[in-house]
This record gives structure tokens, C-alpha cells and sequence, in this order.
């Protein structure tokens, strides 16, 4: 491609995407990357067939079978992970911004390098749940319903429901 | 869309940005994702009208009214969230990649199935701050000048000028 | 442009997304951001000289000089810093999503208000070594062949062979 058609259509996805962002900032009074510039977010959960009112930004990674409820919202840069069976997500959940849930992990995979398989089991987010952002939820790991999980937390074993958890390894803690 | 007229636009697409890709390898010796490929860091920047030298990534989520002052670094990935009335940033900060900082919070909301409000609350990052990768900061915070904030840390109560703190929750510590 | 364009092109970009991933869901069984809809994983990694095998998502930031070695999977999210000179990844290493991996830093730049220069170490991460998700690794670290970091990890010290290691900062603890 010549230097000239490079310009040329640049100019051009510039001035397109200027005038979408312009479009959601007087909408929503937001400022979103490229692909919440073409996409909608109820759109995005909708085609996943996760349920009404759940809503889902563009550049969420959804690997393999995941199924969400009603009314929750899912952040930017999430990871919803099915790959190993299963994921099952509940209603009204707050899927913070950067918070990776996950069925599958590689650890003996790359330390035995290669010669281990990858390990997988399924993972349950119950209704009204509470996730922080950037948290990560290991493979095999139940949070009860309305449980809370802080920020920056790694949680490797069960929540019950209505618990407050954090840290790394998650633990409960006194509201 | 038929099959081919997709194979032809994304053959397009992809010559189109290995050009871009190939031009910001050159001029910064980096490579970016496609929101970087099609702006410009301090264009991103003064379209908010932030500060002059400060630049900003294409993936920065901004919600609602943000204020960032001069010098400062906002990487990809960050979430700046004035959505909650009044986020103000100062000069020469370091908002690390990842950073997410709120004014904000759904945990009532998620927890009480949509019962209770959404909670907002301003808040404040001095100047000289250094916010490393990954940290979230909770609404309601205020930190002080010249402070540093660790990687991966979550602050949820203010931070006086000079300090040094990390962890989750983030707590001051001798430098 | 005026709005009939932007309109026009909207609905192109839409059709044309939805078609990629459509095509995606049914090779991969995965929902990808536009970038991975428009890339692939081992021609984003072989662009770079990355090893045989190594694959890496569409919005990895990577700075300057970076190598890494055969089948190392390197998730959405990161950042590989080679500015500071030096960056080394092994084989059969897992880079989780959302991990930052650095040869810099700024935090005496940003507190003394630009008056201090950026500092820079090389950093190597050896073979089989598997970092969690969003986890951070500071400029100068050496971590070991066959180690494990925990996710949500600050690693600011060197890591031996064969350990696991988490926490912020991460320390060392029995497997």
C-alpha cells in the first residue's frame, strides 16, 4: 500500500472516529475505545445470549461456554473464561473493570513446559455479587450470593454467600 | 455480507494497519493496539482538554468530568471516572497502565439486587504522584502530592503528601 | 463528515465486525476485541521474532527490545518493556492477561516533577515460568526457570528457580 493510500485512509478513520466518539460523549458523556465506538454494550451481551439488562463492553475476552444473568454488569477488559465446561455468572453482579474468571490454568502446563496438561473445572458466580476491580477468580472457585470481593483480589477457594472477601489469597474479613 | 467482500476488507484492514504498525515501530519503537495505530497520545489528551504534555492512551475509559493538569503520563487500560461530580489529577503524575480511579462504587447496588443507589464521591490525586500499574483507587480518596502509591494496590482511605503506600488495603509504609 | 456518512460507515463497520466474529465463535469458540478480529495470535508474535509456537493478543504494548522464546502464550493486556535495553522471556512460559513486565520506571521522575530522569534495568524471565494473571514485575528482576508468581503480584526482588512466589511484594512460600 503506498504512503499516499496509507494517509488517505487514515484521514479518513481519523475524521470516522472522531465523529463517533463525539456521538458517545454527548450520549452517554463517556470517552470508550475503538470497539465501544462500534459496538453497543447490551448488543454485545445480547449476542453472547447472556440475559435483559446485562451489559458488556467490546473488548471482554469470552472463551467457550459462559452463561450471565439478568442486570449485570460487565467491565472493561474482562476475561470470562468457559473453556473448561462451564461458567455460570447470576443476576444484578458487578463484573468490575479488569476482573479475569477463569475455568482452565496453565501452571503445570508451563512448568513441566508442555508436558502436563492444561487443568480445568467450572467456576459459579452466585446472584448479587459484588467483584473489585482487577480482581482474578481461579478454576473451580463458588461465590456465594451477594458476597463482596475487594479490589486486587485473587480468590482460589469458596465465598459463601454474604461474605466480604480479599487480598491475595482472598479471605473473609469482618464488613 | 458475502463471504468474499469480508475477505477482501479484511485484507485491506490488515495490509492498511501493518502500514500504521510499521510507521509508530519506527517513529517510538513500540507496537500499539489499533486504538493507538489510529490516534495520536496528546491529541487523546487535549480532546479532554487536559493539561499540555500530558498524553493518554486510546483504551482510557473517562467517564463523566475529569480535570488533569500538566506532564502527566496516563497509560493504557486506565479507567479515570469522574462520573461521581469531580475527578481532579495533577501535574506530572504517573497513572500507570491499568490504573483505575473512581468517584463511583456499585457494591450496595449489586449486593441489594438493584435496591440501594449507586454511591458517588470526589476525588482528588495531588501533583508528583506516582500510581503504579494495576493500583485501583476507591471514591472519596484524596492523595497527596508527591506521594507513592505501589503497584497492584488498592487505596481506600486518603494519603498525605510525601507517602509511601501499598497494598490491599493500601496502607503507609517507611520509603 | 456529515451524519448520513457516518451513519453509512457505522453500519458497514458493524456488518463487517459481526461477519469476523462470527467467523472467530465458530474456529475458536471465543469472543475477541476488534484488534484479534483483525489479527492473529502467531503472526502478531512472529512479527516481533518471537519463538515457534509463541502466540500473542492483539493489545500487547511492546516497547522497544523484546525476546521471547517458543511457545510462550502471551495474554490480552500486557505490556513487554524492552525500552530500558533489555528484555528477556524463556519457552513455555505462561504471560497471563493483564501482566506488565518492566525494564523502567518513573517514580523518581514523577515526585520530583520531571526533575529526575526515568530509570531503566534489564529484566529476564527464564523458561517454563508461569506469571498470573496482572501481575506486575519490576525493572531489574530475574525470575528463575520453572518459577511460579501468583496472580495479582508485585515481583520487585529476584525469584530462584523453581519457586512460587506471590503477594505485593511477593515473597516466597512453600508450594
Amino acid at each position: 500500500m503506498s504512503d499516499d493510500r496509507v494517509d488517505q485512509w487514515l484521514a479518513f478513520a481519523r475524521e470516522f472516529l472522531r465523529a463517533l466518539a463525539d456521538r458517545k460523549r454527548k450520549q452517554f458523556d463517556r470517552r470508550v475505545s475503538i470497539g465501544d465506538l462500534l459496538t453497543e454494550r447490551d448488543e454485545n451481551a445480547a449476542a453472547y445470549g447472556f440475559g435483559e439488562g446485562t451489559t458488556m463492553y467490546d473488548n471482554v475476552l469470552v472463551l467457550g461456554t459462559v452463561k450471565v444473568g439478568r442486570n449485570t454488569w460487565i467491565g472493561p477488559g474482562c476475561i470470562l473464561d468457559g473453556s473448561g465446561g462451564d461458567l455460570q455468572i447470576g443476576d444484578w453482579c458487578s463484573i468490575s473493570a479488569g476482573v479475569q474468571i477463569y475455568t482452565h490454568h496453565t501452571v503445570k502446563r508451563s512448568i513441566s513446559l508442555g508436558r502436563e496438561p492444561i487443568e480445568y473445572a467450572p467456576t459459579r458466580i452466585g446472584d448479587g455479587v459484588y467483584i473489585g476491580p482487577n480482581s482474578v477468580i481461579q478454576m473451580g472457585v463458588t461465590i456465594g450470593n451477594h458476597a463482596i470481593i475487594g479490589s486486587n483480589s485473587f480468590v482460589n477457594g469458596d465465598i459463601p454467600p454474604g461474605a466480604k472477601a480479599f487480598g491475595c489469597p482472598a479471605r473473609c474479613r469482618a464488613k
